[in-house]
């Protein structure tokens, strides 16, 4: 059963011997932090309105007021989505939750709630963890829209190795309905079980593969996506040179340029080769060197995950000065030991010491690992700490100085807040020009402050990453919770444009207000 | 010297016996040609208006309004354009050549123009085959925005190997202000020594890689671009998922929008292993069957290219019964005969007969024939012969019903027209979803009415393509000539975005008026 306060299903959270261990560790790690455990509240102790929306008779089987469906869907699961749920502050919460059963519905709703005045989050899996899926309108009418009902794997074109999927499915449906043909899409993120699709497309997600085809935004061959003023549809084409591209105008949009309802995506087959290995490094800045060698050899291994050594020692168990470079080669047409010889080589010139290991076991463990964590930020999160992630990306040259000033930035406010505490950094994707980095931060918070703790790490963090011209996210979206420096990182010119379609495709700006775009600058037509 | 009226340099063009050579083989093919040879006027003789535009003083110094200069940037490069040149039909002309030394300049002289309500073509090599610089205004001001000065490699980035580089620079100027670096960008359209890098990025333009990295779309760092209401400059960013993507609205923006006056491009070593071959079928079904394993294969090829039999005849004296794919791969990090011998693997699979050969010498003997087929298309075209291409992309399902109806309506239509000839279709790129097929025509035109022969056999064929699904563009824009298709292939909201984006950057559309939009739909505010 799906939990309504924390990550993915009540019955995998880290309870018993697991969770004893995992707190014994922090312990060890944090010997002042307090630890003390705190349950969620009961749903019905909450204090939830009653929906004030009146949906047309034609629309009121797609609607549920249910208080859980409702509190279900009414914010993301980052670590300040979690905390506040198991605090009971639930702030505001969708009048319904409405789960169309066809594209006709969407329409229908759509125009529902342009006539009616009505905010319309899409949501997908909700598992945004930027505030992408939070109703934050001052008690303003609003729904969310669960496309759960348009899951389909609607037809296949293997021949072209593409299918044709609804925007509602999750992960491991979308993989079991492949399965049968051979087939895969590969993206695998760390939200995979719990996350759709659609949500995929309309954030720019980052999935499986490290190198080349990193965000979705490379699977796409086509889109449909419903706007308040007709459905776009673009053609099946595996480039094009004809004007700017209409896919890359949706994706990104984030729910406020229209609700996708399907797309047509570019498959892989399953890989039959797979070769594997963990570097060593005594020296961090020439592990980054080499990774830096393997990300430009046009190697192009699948998986290049550089952990800085506070990520090893944590999340790989491995206690290495200069870090650990797992990397990890994948083909469904030819053997890739060729390849990962030649990427351990270049580690080699840079001092690193390779550890052999079967590449299937190695990505099996690490995969295993990756989809626990979410539950395990949900258990130490329980405990008072302080557990979150952010991530960017920059330039090969930015990178060091960069890094250097967010350890420290984030060092400094957790000391100023007096919240001891741990900052590691892995690179979850890797570029020609540059790495994508990927931050942790652990720290020993005050229960009940933890949220606005984390608030005044992430504002200054995310200030560090402004200044030195990395993007405020590489692969979790803007929301409502980037806003602030998306705005800064953006050209004028194109605020302006964006502003233009937004009010030109959704003219009673109803979609997702707060998202992407300062809805104090967008007046409803 | 540059021609006026044809591709490239005056002292290059195809005379004396390989005319004759070309000439005498055409005459063998369609023994029913004419081929008269025909000599272009003396520009003197051309019946050019005076420019009616007088620049504020303070810009003077940028504009030209020299007869030569004005006819030279009158039109692109397309067959329709040196057919009319070479019957001294020239049409609209721009008033006055305008080259900008700064980046203020372009400013100041979209400033002047705004005001002034001067449409402004902005023109990097002059190398459209889409009408997309040449100014169909019905007699309005117009000025051709040459920049041919911005032309600097302002800085270049070894670690992140990346260049920040002024738009205006010709292909050979640019590959040889990196070579020092040893770097390069590795973009090498047919057009390459008389094009621009601004020009590429505007038309979203096809390059050297045959896979994966095929649009310059995938080298862009960032832009820096000047709009009517500012400038618009992103993030130097390896990668991002923060909202839509700023570049991808300007890329294929084809001057209707802003003007791009520098970006930072993504560079390549150079490739220091080289490996090719062609490989010879029976049937071009099998042909292309095989093309589509190494397409979806992974092993990324630079060069694959499949020539179907015509082509094969033609282009490259090879008579094969199902045409002749060429692979080339390359790197500047390892060996790559590895990846040749399984693609090889693939092809023999389908009864491909490969016929080994150097792969330096097959890709420097293509090359040099490559760049020479538009100076021989100038010599048929002198001699009443219809020579030119067209290029889509489609899925790999859609293309043999494609290249099918391509043909055989061609064919129809030069029956119809009386202008015997035949078709040929190579892949200039392909996709794991599909191939990017480019088609020529060599028929035999009579002579003062090839233009309009041509224009009635690309409608025929543009028609089909839309028939079909497939895009009106590849690589070679849209501009003027091919608007009416992109209009039926562009989804309606998009369009809608699209001209709301004019509107607010371009707000006395001055920019390329009639590229991309239909200007009746596009009023100045």
């Amino acid at each position: 059963m799906r939990s309504w306060w924390g990550w993915g299903d009540l019955e995998d959270a880290v309870a018993g011997a697991e969770r004893a261990a995992l707190i014994g560790r922090v312990a060890e790690l944090l010997p002042d932090a307090e630890l003390a455990d705190h349950e969620p509240p009961a749903i019905g102790d909450l204090n939830v309105g009653s929906p004030r929306i009146v949906p047309p008779a034609a629309l009121a089987a797609l609607c549920s007021d249910d208080v859980a469906d409702r509190v279900g869907h009414a914010r993301g699961k980052a670590f300040r989505d979690v905390v506040r749920n198991l605090l009971g502050e639930v702030g505001e919460v969708p009048g319904l939750v409405v789960r169309p059963r066809s594209e006709r519905d969407v329409v229908d709703v759509l125009d529902w709630c342009a006539d009616a005045r009505i905010a319309v989050i899409p949501y997908g899996g909700g598992s945004s963890v930027v505030g992408g899926v939070e109703p934050r309108l001052d008690g303003a009418h609003v729904i969310s829209l669960d496309l759960g009902l348009l899951a389909g794997v609607v037809e296949v074109d293997a021949t072209a190795r593409a299918a044709r999927i609804q925007a509602g499915i999750y992960g491991p449906a979308l993989e079991d309905r492949l399965r049968p043909n051979g087939l895969t899409l590969r993206h695998f993120p760390q939200s995979f079980e719990f996350s759709t699709l659609g949500g995929w497309l309309a954030t720019r997600a980052g999935g499986h593969y490290a190198t080349v085809l990193t965000h979705i935004d490379d699977l796409v061959e086509s889109m449909r996506v419903v706007t308040p003023v007709g459905v776009s549809e673009s053609l099946r084409l595996p480039g094009s040179g004809a004007g700017p591209s209409p896919d890359r105008m949706f994706l990104g949009s984030e729910g406020t340029l229209g609700v996708i309802t399907e797309a047509w995506m570019r498959l892989q087959e399953r890989p039959r080769w797979r070769a594997g290995a963990s570097v060593l490094f005594d020296r961090y800045d020439d592990a980054v060197t080499a990774t830096r060698g393997v990300a430009q050899s046009g190697l192009n291994p699948a998986n290049c995950r550089l952990l800085d050594p506070m990520e090893a020692l944590l999340n790989a168990g491995t206690d290495s000065p200069g870090g650990v470079l797992v990397l990890g080669f994948e083909s469904a047409d030819h053997p890739v030991e060729a390849a990962l010889d030649r990427a351990l080589e270049l580690c080699r010139d840079y001092g690193g010491r390779p550890q052999p290991r079967s590449a299937r076991n190695a990505s099996d463990t690490w995969r295993t690992a990756f989809l626990r964590m979410p539950y395990q930020r949900d258990a130490l999160a329980a405990h008072g700490m302080i557990v979150e992630t952010f991530e960017t990306a920059c330039t090969w040259g930015a990178f060091p100085a960069l890094r250097e000033a967010v350890l420290s930035t984030a060092q400094g406010t957790m000391r100023a807040l007096g919240t001891p505490g741990v900052v590691t950094c892995r690179f979850t994707h890797v570029y020609p020009d540059g790495p994508a980095p990927y931050f942790g931060v652990y720290a020993a918070g005050r229960w009940g402050s933890t949220v606005a703790q984390w608030d005044e790490i992430k504002t200054a963090v995310s200030q560090v990453l402004s200044d030195h011209g990395a993007t405020i996210t590489h692969h979790h979206a803007v929301g409502r919770d980037h806003r602030p420096w998306y705005d800064l990182q953006r050209p004028d010119p194109f605020a302006s444009a964006l502003r233009a379609v937004k009010s030109t495709l959704d003219p009673s700006a109803i979609l997702n207000p707060g998202v992407l775009l300062d809805p104090s600058r967008q007046s409803p037509t």
